[in-house]
Parts: structure tokens; sequence; C-alpha cells
């Protein structure tokens, strides 16, 4: 053997030409070159590097405690019990979070959250999930048994998706997603090699889901995969629209006659703020449309920890709700799920904190009133100073954010910044960012993460950092946007 | 549209003929049949059903908490003071508990548990499993670059087995797992499409591994798929052996050799009972080896919270130490983890734990150390019970539990019990722990469900009930079998 061996001679086994081919094709804008080069700023401002700017603003990603968004004490001080039982005889515990904890702890094996659960999580969980669907929608029967306590709603949307993924050619499967979207979505069909099927929101009518442009984008595909599902993200990412009630029938009524599976990410279902605006779940309008409806199409439900009033991304809970699933099929994804033996627990408890709150005549109930309420009045606040502020630059166009956490303004890109990004192989938005960021500090995502109507740019920013940060943000975004369209006019 | 709609003259669009595939074919023993039927008689046992037995004793899975196993007290104090950081202030935890968790918020966005991590993991998480890797090898430097935490040791190993897979037909990527395996190899395979290649461990010889049998089965692979990476359990799960040192250089020269991706399931490292045997990392042997192996061997390793003394296994933390990536793969890597966000925080402070726990001359370590030893002291005993009691039933044959938490007897059973068993349609085996179950309240996992040399029949058993239910739970076994055995006789 020479020095260098036998496999330095070949080289190595892995490679980028020799990885998963359907690995090298995923793309993830939310923290892709962007994010990356903003941590590398952040060190460098660290080391003591002279900028424009004292600090980086992360607007990419919605992670409201990152942005300093206080937790719910309540949900806290059970996790704190559970995670440390002999606080249970802490007099300065309230009874209602002691009583919350003592109720998960029994329901874990050997009575610890350190026990695996049931891969479908936590029985009482489910149970409490289960309810508050019922609470939350009108009385409309939940069924534990269709609950799955998930990673996360991405664990859960991937799992599904999986599921969902057969075929070549002309049978490979396809699903049909917003274009803008979250790039989970076509991330993970990257991965699974299915075949993502495009519809364009309406951006001109406040990012609004059109029935037509369903069927336009259907029939296109039709040509070349076998649609089997229909994903809808409302309230709205990155697009912050809400979908009002008779969308919500009409795009049930088409999945119905199209023989589509629907997918309803609805994690930002507490995240409403505009006026005559209001949260309507896929389940509640497939039962108020009849058993014609609810008894045969098949509707997944994905929420989440990460989002609404309590923010909670990193203990990574979630849920799904299947409705109409085949029995047979749910046995698959039983056994699907019992391969990554469970999720976390800490994250079930707290899913579980989230659909079951304090109650009135509780002792944290008022606290827990007064948290929520602060944390949701504040984002409706920063919503409406978002789009305000946006629109009064020229050349940044901004949609109304009526719910979830974000705003995708149009921008205007110079015809001479197009041609620069063109030569640089980059997307012309984010040449604009990567200056943006570069110039200010200030950590926005480029349209063409989401996806985007051809020769229009966008950005996704979060209405997240605190509000006077947040004043500064857009103050800065104003005037970088009047100087990158004077420096390249 | 008739009564039945649409859809449900079609029927449904998710059936179990037009899922995916890949996910009908994947079988996971370890929550599989058996273990649904014992969830069930729990049931009818708590619903006044007489059986004769009074509980379910389940054996089946490394769930240590389960089986009243306590956590360790500076890991829970610490958890719960990141989750409730108001406690900082309360006098009654202990200094070091307080500045670990500090120090944990301190890398946080926004000093919460809340927010997401990087991707990759929390900074200074990453940092002390360097660290821990270093004093663990004995010096061999670990670059926290190379380090990805994980949610749980399943999660990074199905991330590896990821990127490995591409080809078709001949060129099928292959991975060898050992024989017996855990099913998380195979289910992962199966979902991913890849070829599984087995080597047989030497049952004769304590479920030791020969390079004569990995020659083998390679040499069978290379006929019809592209062998590409080589994975290996050590201690081992179900079948408990510790390597030797020198098995494992030689495993590493076979990989070297034979250009393939070395993937060491190292998260048994602390659970070693047997005099004379030793942990021996992968990491340490390959650079003891010199750098014509250290230079170029790839070389992934994995490690949990799940398991060792401390069997949190709920957090679903973990790592894996990537050595010998090439740098595009990385950045491959890194980008594919980027899609789920980030792994659970609460996970990861539990690594961190793990990793960093009370050092000499701090107020928790005496406890620590304490409660470390008496978990893994238990441990051994068990081993050694385990081994002994079952070694004294004729029909049945225990290999030394060298190590891990689990036996992988060798059990006779009679033709007619496998004529019964091949008309009912089920593995022996399968017959034997449903039998067991159905008799005494045991909950086993037959062998097949890890693979084992045709005509040969094992079941796993965890060593984890406490000592008193241990050993009625051998005796238990030792009976049936007698019965079991008479009664097909």
């Amino acid at each position: 053997m020479t020095e260098n061996g036998v496999t330095s001679r070949r080289g190595k086994v892995l490679t980028i030409d020799t990885i998963n081919p359907s690995v090298k094709k995923v793309e993830y804008a939310v923290r892709g070159p962007i994010v990356q080069r903003a941590v590398q700023i952040e060190k460098e401002l660290k080391e003591g590097a002279k900028k424009p700017f004292t600090e980086v603003i992360k607007a990419n990603i919605g992670d409201a405690h990152a942005m300093g968004q206080q937790p719910i004490t309540f949900f806290r001080q059970v996790l704190a019990l559970c995670s440390y039982p002999e606080l249970l005889d802490d007099p300065s515990f309230p009874e209602d979070a002691k009583s919350r904890a003592r109720r998960i702890l029994q329901s874990c094996g050997g009575r610890s959250i350190g026990a695996y659960s049931a891969s479908q999580g936590i029985d009482c969980v489910r149970q409490d999930v289960a309810r508050y669907i019922e609470r939350r929608d009108g009385g409309i029967a939940s069924n534990p048994d269709n609950i799955y306590l998930t990673t996360g709603a991405s664990d859960g949307i991937v799992t599904i998706l999986k599921l969902l993924v057969c075929g070549e050619g002309r049978t490979r499967t396809g699903v049909m997603i917003p274009i803008p979207q979250y790039p989970l979505y076509s991330a993970a069909l990257m991965e699974l090699d299915a075949t993502q099927i495009s519809y364009y929101l309406n951006e001109d009518s406040c990012w609004s889901l059109d029935i037509s442009e369903l069927r336009r984008s259907l029939a296109a595909a039709r040509e070349h995969c076998n649609p089997r599902a229909l994903c809808i993200i409302n309230p709205g990412n990155p697009t912050g629209q809400v979908q009002s009630r008779q969308c919500i029938e009409d795009v049930i009524q088409f999945a119905a006659e199209e023989h589509l599976v629907l997918m309803a990410d609805e994690v930002y279902q507490d995240n409403v703020y505009a006026d005559g605006c209001q949260f309507h779940s896929f389940k509640k309008v497939l039962f108020d449309m009849g058993p014609e409806y609810s008894n045969t199409v098949e509707l997944m439900s994905f929420h989440s920890t990460s989002k609404c009033y309590m923010g909670e991304c990193g203990f990574r809970g979630g849920y799904m709700e299947v409705i109409n699933m085949d029995p047979a099929v749910k046995e698959q994804l039983t056994k699907l799920v019992s391969v990554r033996l469970c999720p976390p627990v800490t994250g079930q408890a707290l899913m579980d904190l989230v659909v079951n709150p304090p109650q009135p005549g509780e002792p944290s109930y008022t606290t827990f009133l007064k948290e929520r309420s602060a944390t949701l009045n504040v984002l409706a606040e920063k919503a409406k100073l978002t789009e305000k502020i946006l629109n009064t630059v020229p050349g940044i166009t901004c949609n109304p954010v009526q719910g979830a956490m974000y705003s995708f303004p149009k921008i205007s890109i110079p015809e001479r910044a197009v041609q620069e990004a063109k030569e640089k192989g980059v997307a012309p938005d984010m040449l604009y960012c990567m200056n943006l960021l570069e110039e200010t500090g200030i950590c926005l995502v480029p349209g063409s993460g989401f996806g985007q109507r051809d020769g229009t740019y966008h950005f996704r920013m979060t209405i997240l950092p605190p509000t006077d940060k947040l004043k500064v943000l857009l103050d800065k975004v104003k005037e970088f946007h009047q100087h990158f369209t004077q420096q390249y006019s």
C-alpha cells in the first residue's frame, strides 16, 4: 500500500457526484446562503470588524423567541415540573400547573418524560388535542385515534407526502403547492422524488387562491404526472393572506371532484390580525358541507407549537389530524412513524398545554390570557405597521398582512441590477437581499426562495422583531431600496 | 352527483394498493404486532378481563425510565432551569446546575430554549461534544464543525443513509448491516429503496464479527448492487457483544480496502459489563492506525441520550461525528438537515449535560457519580443474572450479555410448533412470543424481527426491568419454555 493508502487513491466514497441526486436538488431558502452569510457577518462583528451597522437583524425566519417574544409562563412552569418532578412540592408553583404536570407524567412510562411515548403520541395528549379541535370547530367530533403527534408540523407534512409518493414517469405522484410557498414543500417533494405542481396565488387580489388557477395548474400537470394531493397554507406563509370561508369550500369541492388528498397547513391558526378576517379550519368547512364531503374527502390538517402566540419552535411539537384515511393506510402510517420511535416528549407536553391552556377559574388563567393577548396584539400592530411603512416606498408594494407572521412585498428591481445578477448567476432578488445584508445588516429571504411569477421580485420579512427594532428595520429597508434603485438606474 | 358523491364512487385516493410501495415493505419489530397486542391486553386488564397474570411486563424495548430507572438529578435540574429560568433565583438549585443552564440559555436565540437552534445544533453543545470525544479518545482532536446534533441516533443514521442512496438495478446503493440487527437499519433501507446487504454475526463465538463473513457477504452483494457503506453496532443490539480492539481494526482495514463508508452505531458506549471487555470507539482505533487510515476512511459515529446510564429516550437527543467527509458533501448534509429546522432543543441541552456532566469539585459531582454508578452496577448485575437463568433452561442458549441492554438467546422450537406457525403464516418465534404474551403477560420481540440464520430462532429481551421483576420474568420464561416444548412435542 502506498503512503496514501488504498482509499485515498480512489478518493472519497461520498462525493458531490456520487451522493443521492435528489438530496442535491433540495433547496431551502429560509436557511440558505443569505442566512449563512448573516451568521458569518455576526462573527466578523464579534471579532471587531467595522461595518456600516453594529448588529445583524434576522427577519428571515419565524422564530419568535429569538426576536425577544417571551414564553407563556404557565407553559414553562408545567415543563419545569415535568422535567424535575421534585418541584411538585414547591409551593411557589400554581396548583393548575401542578395538576397539568401530574396528568402528563401519569401518562408517561415510569411517570418520566424520559420514557418513549407511543409512536402516535401520548394518549392523554391526543385526547386533549381532539377536544381542542372539537371546541375550535363548534362541536364537530374529533377522534383521538385520528390524531398523530409529530416533531413539528414539518415532520407530519413529510410523513404524509411519503405515503403519497409512487409511480414513475407519467404516473409519478404530483402534489399541488401554492406559489409562493413555504419551501419545506418543494424541498420534501424534491427529496422524495415527487413532482411539484405549482399553482399561483393571486398577488393582485391579496394573494387569494383562485379555483380557475387550480384548474389550469391541474390540467397542465395531468399531461405529465399523477396529481394526488393539494396543499394549502392558511393563513399563508410567506404571503400572509387569510382564506375566506367560501374559498375553502370551493377548494374542498375542487379536491372532491378531482380526487385529491387535501393537506391543510394550519399552523398559523391563531395568527389572524386583519379586520373582517377569521380563521376557518378546513375540517369545520368540510363537515359543514355535509356527509357527501365529510365522509369522503381525505383531509390531513397540521398544527404546531412553533407559531401562534406561543412561538415555541425549539420544542419541535406538533400534531396532525387525519380524516377519512383508509384504515389500512392508517395502519401503514402508524407503522411508519414507529420506526422513529416517538416525537420528543417535551414537545408533546407543550402541545398538550397549547390545546388545553388554563381555564376560567384556574389560578393561572388571568396571567395566561394577559400574556396571550399581549403577544397577539403586538403582532397585529406590527402587521399593520409593516404594511404601512413598506407601502410608502416607491417601488415596493405590500399586500395587507392579514395573518401569519410575514410580509411578502413585491419589489421593483432596475434592469441593470437584473443584468448584474444574471452575470453573477444569482436571482435578482438574491442580489438585492445580499446587498441589503452587507449594507444594513438586515437579513431577509429573497422571493425566489419561495417561488414567484417570472419577472416579479419579492422578499419575505417576518414581522417578529420588537416594535422599535422593526421600525428601524423598515426605515433601513426604505433607505436601502431608494439607494439600490438609484445605484442601478 | 349521487348520494355517495364523486369521491366515494372512486374510492379513496390513498389505499393500501396506491401508497408508496417502499413504505409498505417497511417492518419494525420493536413496535410491531406483538407490542400492539401487549397494549391491547393492558387495556383488557384495566377493563377487568381475567388473565393468568395481572400485569404486562414490556421487555421489548430499551426504554429504561419506563422500567423504573430514575433520571440523573443534575440533568433534570438543569432542564427545569432552562425551561423556566425564573428558577435561576431559587436557592435550592445547586450552583453548577445553574451555571450549566445559563451557558445553554446564552447560546439560545433570545436566551430561550423555545427558539430554533442552528440546524447543525447549538454551537456550545457541539463544542462540548467535541471535547467529550477528545477526552474519551485519549486526546485525538475532534472538530465541532464535524458534529451534528440529531433527533436521537435514528435521525442521524437515516440522514447519512439518505446521502448514500443512488443508482438503480446493479448500481443501486447497497449497505452492509449485521444480522441480527436493530431493525431501524432494515426499515430505513427499505424506505429509501436501497439494498440491504446482510452479514451474519457469529453466534457460536459470542456474536463476534468475522472478517471472512464480511468478505463473503460483500462479494455476493457485488453481483447485484453497489455496496457503499458498512454499518456496525457496538456494543451490539440486539446481541449484546462488545467488539475487541483487534476486530475494530480489522473492520476499518476492510472498509478502507473495499472503499466503504463506515457507520458506527455507538449508542451503548457506556453499557459495558463483562470482565475483560472495554468499549473502543471506531474513531480512536482509526486514528491509532495512522494517517493512511485516519486521513482517508469516511467514518460516521452516532451517539444518543437514550441509552447508557441516563436512558432519556423521550428527549430524542443525539449527535453524530462525521470524519473525512468531503467538504462539498458536508455542505449538502448541512443543507439537508436545515429543511427540518433543528433537533429538539431540550434534547440538545440534555446531550450537552451527558457530554459535560458535573466535574470533581462541583457541588453535584458526588450525587451524579453515585447515581450513574448505581444504574450501571445494577445493569451489570442484571446482565449476568439474565444470562445465568436463561442458560439453566433446556432448549435456551444465551451468549453473555457483554454490553448494551439486551439478551438474544437461541431457543429451540419443536417441529410441530414450526408447522403450526407455517400454517398460520407467522414466523415460529413470533408464535412462541405471542403464546408467551398471552399466557404470561411478558412482551418480548421474536428474533425474526432482527434477522437470524435460517432455521434458528431467538427472542430479544431487555435486561431493564427492576431486579425482582426481572427474576419473575425469567422464571416465567423458563416455565413457559418448558410448557411450550411439552405442548408441541
